[in-house]
């Protein structure tokens, strides 16, 4: 099939740190997108990027830059992608949209392939979410555990890389190590605060040789806009909307790759062997779990990987229906531009 | 009352990282000892350390080196506390032991002055223990909910600072550090692991830029020992030996400070003022939990200090019996050194 006959796909938001990875995603992939189109704010219009090995020019954002296009891959802040998506849609594409502005609205299906790809073809908005990256870290291994024993609850803990925050976190952490290293800081109150001084990029607080109980914006009753994310997207991509979630969520001084520690309770009585032979075999799942080995996942081991790493499955000692699992995913691939080039790539199959 | 009329300390493991802090507890506190006879290994012996500003001599670990002891601290390993501390006490000595070697003894009480004062008077071998530090640095604080509000539930999961391993840990971040600052190392598979090499000093994994899901050795079914340590240490200081204690034990690239995330359930519906009020007003814990004004605790604000920090404290959103915590303490003050001192000046307060 020669490329002009082949369904045209714009990536909007091209040139952040998620857009980054889409573009070295697609060039991986199958190639299965006639033109790819560019997009990102005018001040980005007019750079040079690489996909599929070709140099592509930016364009502005407008909406004549829709014309044509099949399926639009948006990674922009929420405001943007609320005003944008809708006019790519009038323009006759289906957006995908990575943004928290179309996820809890019930005409837009929320999808995580490997858990219910079923869900994208109901879209009565022409939009396609995929969730938050610390939601997304987690779910495929949860769906696969849900699938054969039920969910009845999760208690879940994160350990949220500052790529998260987009390249102003990644640059955030890079000077703060830079200044913390080859110190003795870090052994009295409030040193390293005195050192990285106030330009905490997008962090309340110092994220070098500290964790942050905060991620997001406030929302009611002292939940961050993060921890209430992870309780309502769990619930809709797996169909529980009276799944009781209880979240705590943390930064961490990693560069990229979500880890998550999850305290699973089931329908009944489950066992550690019957969930390692679950995991093992689910798509998108890779088991790494042989303590005695040293195995286990770390996000220095899974970063650039495409699957979710589970590993330190463990029945929980006091209820048998329970599971504690440490989950590792990659925040920047499956955790956001993998996700939604696979979603993209249904929609796109959906045509031929 | 002079010097000589005070009962007599010996600090056995002078030299160690929970040592040094013991000496400068000791230092700051009110002078409540006669003579402080420090106390290590052979090949410390003749070093010469200031403890309330004076230099002692590092005395070899001998049996008559407790000779005159009324109280000593020890803060060596399991196996050397095993051996040595009824030598201490067949010399006449209370032991406050702060390995693991005695603390699920059930003819040993294992104390945190806060919680459970009392248990220290009941000791039938002579020998106090003190909790392992990741217990320590949330039991204060759970201690004080429980007493109004009857625990019946924890999931906890840790971030751990790496002083948790002694000297040894912050050697290895600060290595580590080094080696990762001001690189692009941290968003490639193994990068960060190929530039540490094999020496990742106490820890199965680097830590640098990385989190790390295991802590101590490994026990039955998958479970660290790290884990079994909360859970057993929490039932037995709260005196709930059948309270259900779901733990994930995870190490961060933080030097001092241990952090938690705590899931608590509770016999009765809980509101978040009266949790906030009992939290506000325990003896050790300070209550910092204002998130519209950027105040939750940190590691790199609680090192140094001597309270339990508590934040982030909410009600589970789908369970009004359960509070979230996240709960941060010194892991070589409170967790360690400040617990052992605490309990060996009120067994010397007993005597007088």
């Amino acid at each position: 099939m020669a490329r002009s006959a082949r369904p045209t796909l714009a990536v909007v938001g091209a040139t952040g740190a998620v857009g980054t990875v889409m573009l070295g995603i697609l060039s991986q992939h199958a190639d299965i997108w006639g033109e790819i189109r560019l997009v990102a704010s005018p001040r980005s219009a007019g750079r040079k990027l690489t996909v599929r090995g070709e140099e592509v020019e930016v364009s502005a954002l407008t909406e004549d830059v829709f014309d044509g296009v099949d399926v639009a891959m948006f990674d922009v802040p929420d405001e943007v992608a609320a005003a944008w998506a809708p006019v790519a849609v009038a323009r006759g594409a289906v957006v995908v949209d990575n943004s928290g502005a179309f996820r809890m609205d019930p005409d837009v299906p929320l999808v995580v392939p490997e858990v219910n790809a079923h869900a994208a073809r109901r879209r009565p908005r022409g939009i396609v979410a995929t969730p938050n990256c610390t939601t997304l870290s987690m779910i495929v291994a949860l769906g696969a555990l849900h699938a054969e024993f039920g969910l009845r609850e999760l208690v879940v803990s994160s350990y949220q890389a500052v790529s998260g925050a987009g390249r102003a976190g990644v640059d955030a952490l890079r000077r703060q190590l830079s200044l913390v290293a080859g110190t003795d800081l870090g052994t009295r109150p409030g040193d390293v605060r005195r050192a990285v001084g106030d330009d905490t990029g997008p962090f309340p607080e110092p994220v070098a040789l500290n964790v942050v109980p905060w991620a997001g914006s406030l929302r009611e009753d002292g939940w961050s806009s993060e921890e209430m994310k992870v309780r309502d997207e769990s619930r809709k991509i797996l169909g529980l909307p009276k799944l009781p979630v209880a979240v705590t969520c943390v930064r961490v001084p990693v560069l990229t790759t979500h880890s998550l520690t999850v305290h699973a309770r089931f329908e009944d009585e489950v066992t550690v062997d019957r969930a390692r032979e679950i995991l093992a075999t689910a798509p998108g799942v890779v088991l790494f779990d042989d303590p005695a080995a040293g195995e286990f996942p770390t996000p220095a081991d899974v970063v650039g990987t495409d699957p979710t790493w589970v590993g330190r499955v463990r029945r929980a000692l006091d209820d048998p229906t329970a599971l504690e699992l440490f989950v590792c995913g990659d925040n920047l691939r499956k955790g956001s531009a993998l996700n939604t080039t696979q979603i993209a790539e249904s929609v796109a199959a959906e045509t031929r």
